[in-house]
């Protein structure tokens, strides 16, 4: 099945926003194994509008219009919809109904122009938006099935999932029941990760258990989407390959699904009636930022401490500054840890100390990473280098600081050699 | 002279990067007066590439081409560029010469199928990329000149502004030199920022001065683009307008064209030779995160303090912790900002307490923003309410400190009302 996908909006045609819409979109239906084949960006404009609908009707089996439903005059997906299908357009009272309520439950006054929005062409399939005014709808447009979306993002993400992928599914007749299972991933590179996972979709041989990979550095994202009669049966597929995946990339697993790696960290102090405190210095905040405004974390997080240079540190720990003076090790490390655990009592103290080398904010320099780890039942530290401009290095410390912390808190090992570092 | 973009690559056809090219592209036209027309997104298969570049040609006066320049098979732009011109693909001597001198010069050794770089259509003009391996350059499809440019972001925009725009700019017979003035506001929306500054434009007559905006939460850039004959012509334009846009904005402006709210602040710091702590609860080391990390900051960020409780703030500054009990107010932010100037001996102390309202993290909640600025020559506080989720009070929190103390640094109010905050 050729699926594709038009936005619309001077908004984006300018480059006014980035189009996460359609990387969005197209990643969902990819979760869903469905594959777009072609994307175009065309602005508030009716002939262009037009054009655009008319070679994706020709091209296309199936066609996602995003934007253009909302109350004003340049919103003109429905017009050009009905101009395209070669119908008229026609007020909708069932969605009128819909949107005078909705405004009614919001004690707000309907504005005339609102109307607009239940104006559709009179061959229209209505598409449910249960959180907004913008009705979405499907109608044929030469030989393709066009479905049309709001702009706002929350809308348009509940109807591809509610309304447009089961349609699409049912289209393509592939079984509809479909289940994507995520890892998280930190310290292994994508081509390590991809080497590591060699031939795991094969645990099932139908060939209904996809994998797929994203990065967002310094995390990667391993993916397996499921496809089966029903959902017992996509557990059933699904236990072999995910069990194998755990094996395989065994610690560097740091989050399934919706979690997150200072979530799983949160989570592992909270069980354990722990609390955290932080040390760092040209992360600078960006460790505590993490995990600090969590929900949850007003009764883990305890206190953090930020200083560029080692006296200031020296001070507010109200250590002897000749202590941590000299080039930063892991020695000096520990002793801040511990330091700071004492100064405020928490359970664990978590100290990262970075040397940026001296030198231009260029790939070929780096920093060092000393960092320690100090609890009741002992402390541990680990040295590490990363190579990269200042933004780079800064990122990677704050991740593997995190992720150390998870490793001490789950049992695991700490010192253990990422991907992203250099001896 | 319509322009249309065309990105290739099934890195961004799948969503799996979201397609930021698209955005800077469009973006950087605008600034220079030229307008994107329509946007195409296509995969790296052949006969999609053929199709959208012949496409394209029938319809476009110049099209820009983004990815496929690269060393793998799968990178396709050069042959179908051939094919879709009717020319053959000829090795082109003087950047293999260049690809050669680049690894030379790094001490790595080029690979064969670096040498598909120096590939190119025969009747291709070549687009000068100093710092990359992928070759850029122009032929005619069709009607349309196209642009052929690498993926790689960095390469991609030094290619646009240096060789491409240059040449769109003398095919659309516009005057050639241009200028971009930003200006960078905090406090206004976009919508009362477009009405102060309604009518600016004018104040050159000819037409030459360009208006626009581009939001990012809570930052508004506004953007003057000048038409001239050279320089001196610009800047004759650009005078009064930019003396009008500063009067308008007044305070609420922040920074101008590559200076940054942190930056600005760290700069005025390290003018008067001073120092900064920061104190902050809910924004959990995100304010010292903003700043702390900066180049330059090693002499200017003294200290920074993270704690979600109140007595946890009480213990690391040493203050009685019946000072600090209770609902928070501007009087306590005052005390905690003495507080952590007289431990530190900094010469400047910002704390920010934040409430968040009890209750799900809706729209309809927020929370409530105590901030203090304690300096030798006296202390300085406000009171701030925002509305919106956690994530946005957050934003905001972060936003107004840091504004607050640019404002006290250049002398400016501290309290002046922001559209964001409600009493």
């Amino acid at each position: 099945m050729r699926i594709e996908i038009i936005c619309t909006g001077d908004e984006v045609l300018t480059g006014k926003i980035v189009n996460t819409n359609f990387s969005y979109m197209a990643q969902k239906l990819e979760d869903f194994g469905l594959s777009v084949t072609w994307g175009t960006i065309v602005g508030d404009d009716r002939e262009e509008l037009l054009a655009a609908f008319r070679l994706s009707g020709e091209r296309a089996d199936a066609v996602i219009v995003n934007g253009g439903l909302g109350p004003t005059v340049d919103d003109l997906s429905q017009e050009i919809a009905a101009r395209a299908a070669g119908v008229e357009l026609v007020l909708n009272q069932d969605w009128l109904q819909r949107m005078e309520d909705f405004f009614r439950r919001r004690n707000r006054v309907m504005s005339e122009n609102n109307k607009k929005q239940a104006m559709l062409p009179s061959i229209a399939e209505i598409l449910d938006n249960p959180i907004g005014t913008a009705c979405g709808f499907a109608l044929d447009i030469g030989k393709a099935r066009f479905f049309f979306t709001p702009g706002v993002p929350r809308e348009l993400r509940r109807m591809l999932e509610e309304q447009i992928i089961p349609r699409l599914l049912a289209r393509s007749g592939a079984p509809t029941a479909i289940h994507l299972k995520r890892f998280h991933s930190y310290g292994l590179g994508e081509s390590h990760v991809d080497q590591l996972l060699a031939g795991v979709e094969e645990l099932v041989p139908d060939g209904s258990v996809k994998l797929g990979f994203r990065t967002h550095y310094p995390q990667i994202e391993t993916k397996l989407t499921v496809r089966g009669a029903e959902m017992a049966d996509i557990e059933r597929k699904l236990a072999p390959v995910q069990a194998e995946v755990r094996r395989r990339l065994g610690n560097f697993i740091i989050a399934e699904d919706d979690e997150t790696l200072e979530g799983v960290v949160l989570a592992a102090l909270a069980a354990r009636q722990g609390s955290l405190a932080v040390v760092e210095t040209f992360t600078g905040g960006q460790i505590a930022g993490r995990i600090a405004h969590l929900p949850g974390a007003e009764k883990v997080f305890r206190r953090g401490f930020v200083a560029r240079d080692p006296a200031e540190l020296a001070a507010t720990l109200g250590l002897d500054g000749g202590l941590i003076a000299g080039e930063i090790s892991r020695e000096i490390a520990e002793t801040v840890a511990r330091a700071v655990r004492a100064e405020t009592g928490a359970s664990h103290a978590l100290a990262v100390l970075v040397e940026v080398d001296d030198g231009p904010d260029r790939m070929d320099f780096g920093g060092s990473i000393h960092l320690a780890i100090a609890a009741e039942d002992g402390i541990e530290s680990r040295r590490s280098r990363i190579y990269g401009g200042r933004d780079w290095v800064r990122l990677g410390a704050v991740e593997l600081a995190l992720d150390c912390l998870r490793r001490y808190l789950q049992n695991l090992p700490v010192t253990e050699r990422t991907d992203f570092e250099r001896v």
